[in-house]
């Protein structure tokens, strides 16, 4: 590996909103109840007027406040490695490059949108910010950038996770945010789900519900959310535009551009900057967002208005889902267990301007093996969506005989997901096949919410 | 915080070896046996000649290979942070500045010198190296820098912590790296222990004999140590000498250089450097090495010979110690818990030239929460006890009303310890006392290990 530097004064002085270059703009939301496009004020009472204007705004750069920029300084610009390790191994004449985001304070490129949603509800004078979390990525970067605001901070951790992961639950309450495992007694939500399932391990539809309800109650409190939302892929951006520039220094540029999905912010974060190129300097780089074959919405879902929570109380947006109440197995890639995908990246996916493919995980840990050993870094298991692809495309150009530049989103280091590996290792895991009814079952369930024509 | 940028091309060219300014030079270790100064001859079974050369060198720089300055580069130079937040909480005059060496591929320092011994061994034709590890740090390290040049990597892990740190063995595993619970039946050492007490939960020093006997059995296998030799301690001056350049640029100097002290490698790597300026250009900077109290070997052990293992394979070391059957409490900082210190920094703390102190486990957990709050950054167990003395300097320098510039090394991350923060947000942990009997008794039994006149 070789790493590409930048210097502080390169972090990029604003995001890039792709809307502004979309040929088809991205559908409206909807008001679940009324079925019109809602508007700002659906969604004020969860989130604070900063944010709701990047996420309705058409504006193609939207400048990057000076405090949120001197956050970003304590981790960014983040390196840019030529994989030469990789490469070798792979005995491949592709050039293989990855951007690196597990240099952050909580380890993935959660912080990216964390400091700035954290920065608006300051500035508004919003006291505390509840959030769900699955896995505890997000949860841990909004407890770190609430920290640097002085926010209170209340997350909101799904069952199972909160009693197999407490060690992610014991670096959030480090940085000062209370944890509590959803379903909670905290929210009607929650106390009516106990009622029925006191035994349940929860879900994150359930937690974003509580999480909403704890902010909606409150006129001190907001809600966030890490992914899936237009201002949430927004913040993201700066991983691309720091990685154009890095390849600029290195003399090239990405034949294909490859990040795991969850919701779509690493991806967006790494692939927009460089579509950008697509869309207005005719290049023709491929952009590959990796799902896993347990959630396989962006291959297998439709593309149709749905909630981004089970309890409903999200605005309906156009995407493609497997419908809300897809429940994914307990895979160990727990930030790509959700049923949908964003607005923005459904809608580039419909248009043909982006691709997606979908991986069994064990492809995917036996890829992070391989890259750990030759490059030295150990990636967390949604990232080793990403190098199974990788190693596909090197393979492809090695059979072909071809010269191709590869550029993925290494999203986050594995250090905290080590029972992962050890599963694996172990040969606890399997891959997983969805049969067809159980996808088209749960896509029936969502069709009413459809808007008349 | 505020990070201060080198490029790669600032990472030194040549390590620096204090032997070459001490005013009074170390004295030499003894052959055990029969208690003359042991020489090259004395390592070779265990050791290249490579790193021999460099354990008994009195050149005052040492030139970096390209080979291992190319794989410094992965993660170095690592970063310089100006603490602007802890400053602003502890609402002091002093400005403190801390190096971070968490940023490696292995979350700590150790890759500082694993590299270049892997390096010098494969140079040499070996073609495994065998090593012990407590918590886990080392190995890992090792386990890295030995995947990197293809060499065999074979880890003696303390029981309990085999045991109780699952995740540290299968992180060596994903890099490639076989790891063993200590004792084992793979060496006479291990078989002799196991019979005897086929319940116990091991020792750092019988997993050293463990590694060493497997060294010495075979002509392809050398031993490798994380910690206490000179060639050690040499590896790690680059984080001083890259810490030098960085407050250059600030314009800065410390007045007080801070790091704890398992071995002193960590100590040594950050303070040397400067001190180097003290022996030569009559600066007067403070240099404290922090351990813990349940591990006072600079502030309550005696200055003697005696082995860095329990069975004594090892040469006799003049350093201040406990007695190498001394036994730590189980604390979390397992980097620390080690009965004596290198032979460098002992005679350099006996020569007053540096200066020690023992701080509680408590203080430093608070320190370390207070810390990962305002900086952003959840410290390993070890470098709590750097950023506690910190606190209090800087606590210091407020009632003094005194500026004063503080530099710390932060060694390592937490991300693979929050057990610890759980078991200390949980109440579970203590302080320890020691009784002086206890240390008196552990001393006795080495006495007769000293050279007669």
């Amino acid at each position: 590996m070789k790493k590409i530097f930048l210097n502080e004064t390169d972090i990029p002085t604003h995001w890039y909103n792709i809307v502004a270059d979309m040929p088809n703009k991205p559908l409206p939301p909807l008001n679940p109840k009324t079925k019109q496009p809602a508007g700002p004020d659906d969604l004020s009472p969860i989130f604070p007027m900063g944010l709701i204007q990047q996420e309705v705004s058409a504006e193609q750069y939207i400048e990057i406040p000076d405090e949120v920029r001197d956050i970003y300084k304590i981790w960014r610009p983040s390196p840019l490695y030529r994989a030469t390790g990789l490469e070798k191994i792979l005995d491949t004449p592709a050039k293989i490059y990855y951007k690196y985001e597990g240099v952050s304070p909580s380890g993935s490129h959660k912080p990216n949108t964390a400091v700035p949603q954290a920065y608006y509800n300051k500035q508004e004078g919003v006291k505390s910010i509840t959030t769900e979390t699955g896995a505890g990525q997000w949860g841990t970067a909004l407890a770190f950038a609430c920290a640097q605001f002085g926010l209170n901070c209340e997350v909101y951790m799904v069952r199972i996770s909160y009693d197999q992961k407490p060690y992610r639950k014991v670096m959030m309450n480090t940085f000062g945010a209370e944890v509590y495992p959803s379903p909670s007694n905290r929210t009607q939500a929650g106390r009516n789900i106990l009622e029925k399932t006191p035994d349940t391990s929860g879900s994150l539809g359930i937690a974003i519900s509580e999480a909403i309800e704890r902010a909606v109650g409150d006129e001190n409190t907001k809600y966030s959310l890490g992914s899936v939302l237009n201002h949430v892929l927004l913040h993201q951006t700066i991983i691309g535009q720091e990685a154009i520039k890095q390849l600029e220094y290195a003399g090239d540029y990405p034949d294909v551009v490859i990040a795991p999905l969850g919701g779509g912010s690493n991806f967006a974060g790494i692939a927009f900057p460089f579509l950008k190129n697509n869309l207005s300097e005719g290049k023709t780089t491929r952009f590959i967002a990796v799902e896993p074959a347990s959630c396989p919405k962006l291959t297998r879902g439709k593309f149709m208005y749905d909630h981004g929570d089970s309890a409903g109380y999200t605005p309906l947006l156009p995407m493609y889902t497997l419908g809300h109440n897809f429940r994914p197995a307990a895979i160990h890639a727990g930030g790509l267990r959700y049923h949908g995908a964003s607005v923005l990246c459904s809608q580039l996916l419909k248009d043909n301007l982006i691709e997606a493919i979908a991986l069994q995980q064990l492809e995917c840990f036996e890829a992070g093996v391989i890259f750990g050993k030759s490059e030295g870094i150990i990636a967390a298991p949604e990232a080793t969506h990403a190098i199974a692809q990788v190693i596909r495309e090197a393979k492809q150009a090695k059979e072909e005989g071809k010269e191709k530049t590869i550029l993925f989103n290494l999203c986050g280091h594995g250090f905290v997901d080590m029972a992962a590996y050890d599963d694996y290792f172990a040969g606890k895991l399997n891959d997983h096949e969805i049969a067809d009814d159980i996808i088209s079952g749960n896509i029936e369930e969502i069709e009413e919410l459809q808007p008349q024509a």
